[in-house]
């Protein structure tokens, strides 16, 4: 997906609370702002909207001298999701479909994203599980989803926040562990997980866990290792999460499964939903939907 | 008033609404973008917030070849308010305290502004009157204006948009007429009043009325006539309409009454109000202020 004329104010909103969440030195605000001004006027809007924050939050650590200003939230965000993992364990044991519960519940862990909503709050996750357990799934959405993972040899769950990989973790739990490899950025971006992530979540107790050796808030594959390179190509099924994975994949011709809550107008209209929808989205493929309450998701 | 680093992506997003209301021409409104990002990069953050708006619409009316973009939207807002002004007449009349219902329409009046909203409606108009009228009034608030009116012999009412003339001269009605001059911009900008929407809405029947010289989208004093500026420094009574006229009279050592909505938080910050008021405020005076409903202004 593009970079959207609509995208750029909203990037600059998005890196002024992501600086100012780093430090109070308005002096660096300013830079960061400039600087951003700068690269944004000579910008290739053929590039997806993750390209530009890899350089906004590269500038950030750089201006700040921290290699990694979201640890404390990161953090923060894992602990959150662990207290609640039980009791979601719970519901998808429990429910009559634990393969769509957990679905369910992956597309909701995607609202802990601090590259969109900097002021996010427990309660506010908390109320996004709610929403998406008591949302209406159309009886053909997930059956695509569920053939694929049975079909498929080698599944690359590409994870997006930390946090979120709790609820990844909640997913991957009800498919064939030894297809799937869970794949964390290379390096400390915005909030997204990283594999000291995966190492506290317990995933890579379940599954294979590797680095795709980028530092991009999403899955910029010419900026990624050749070893990550090499396993996306020989996987048979690639399940994205979050809106990052999305704008970065979404043209790249793979039989790819897009899971996330679409948060921002521009990725909503691209998609064809309401801002809010729980989405499960397949690249090329037939579509499916959750739909439920105010967000009617219908992709 | 200094412009704050939240306002560049407010002012991207507020020239993105602004070009596509002039033409569907993606090439204009990817250049009149990338323009605007390179003159923010390098902006004196000192100026106030219109010395920008007046560089943008300057840019969409060149790039577009259209002198007065928003010509058919004044036309609009003036037939809409001209046809609502008899009813808004009668409330003013028949209130038993004229001059204060008056100054509530005239802040009411300010809502009729496309630099913050592209988007608006005539209901949204009508309700905003609603919300005005039956907002409650400090009985402190609107005395020191009164004895202002009454002990001034010159006063200079800045307008604002087209539409909010004829609330205007609602309030000016209520004034001693000879007193006073109301001033319009030099030339469109966004839908600023210029003396065409004087001409229209009966202002110049009733009062003089004169340009500043200038297309900001407010009074930058070193970019009007000097014809203006004279008028300016010999007023004792300044009236200062609308957020353009308060971004850059804030800090200008004279007698000024700003009235306005508080449309946006930095300007609502700045006054020390919830976004939404409606706020009048003298500059080193004593704090009035309306209340209302849920919005609430302390200033």
């Amino acid at each position: 997906m593009r970079t959207y004329f609509d995208c750029i104010p909203c990037m600059l909103r998005q890196a002024l609370d992501a600086v100012r969440l780093v430090t109070d030195d308005e002096a660096t605000h300013e830079q960061v702002l400039r600087d951003l001004l700068r690269a944004a006027s000579e910008m290739d809007l053929g590039q997806s909207p993750p390209a530009m924050g890899q350089h906004i939050h590269r500038r950030i650590r750089q201006l700040t001298g921290n290699d990694d200003p979201y640890k404390s939230i990161k953090k923060h965000s894992n602990r959150l999701a662990l207290k609640l993992y039980p009791e979601l364990k719970c519901n998808v044991e429990q429910s009559g479909d634990p393969l769509q519960t957990a679905a369910r519940l992956a597309i909701a862990g995607n609202v802990i994203d601090f590259g969109v909503n900097s002021h996010l709050d427990d309660s506010y996750v908390r109320d996004t599980v709610e929403q998406s357990l008591s949302a209406q799934m159309d009886a053909d959405a997930l059956k695509e989803f569920r053939e694929a993972i049975y079909e498929a040899k080698d599944i690359l769950y590409l994870g997006d926040n930390a946090g979120e990989v709790v609820f990844d973790r909640l997913l991957i739990e009800q498919m064939p562990r030894r297809k799937v490899t869970f794949v964390v950025r290379g390096a400390p971006t915005i909030n997204d997980a990283t594999m000291a992530d995966a190492v506290v979540t317990g995933l890579r107790d379940l599954v294979e866990v590797i680095d795709n050796g980028s530092d991009a808030p999403g899955t910029i594959l010419e900026d990624c290792s050749p070893a990550f390179k090499k396993r996306f190509d020989a996987a048979d099924l690639i399940v994205a999460k979050g809106q990052g994975n999305y704008e970065t994949l979404s043209d790249v011709p793979k039989d790819i499964f897009f899971l996330l809550k679409a948060k921002c107008p521009v990725i909503a209209s691209h998609i064809g939903c309401e801002v809010g929808s729980f989405v499960l989205r397949r690249r090329n493929g037939a579509a499916v939907a959750v739909r439920g309450g105010e967000n009617i998701a219908r992709v």
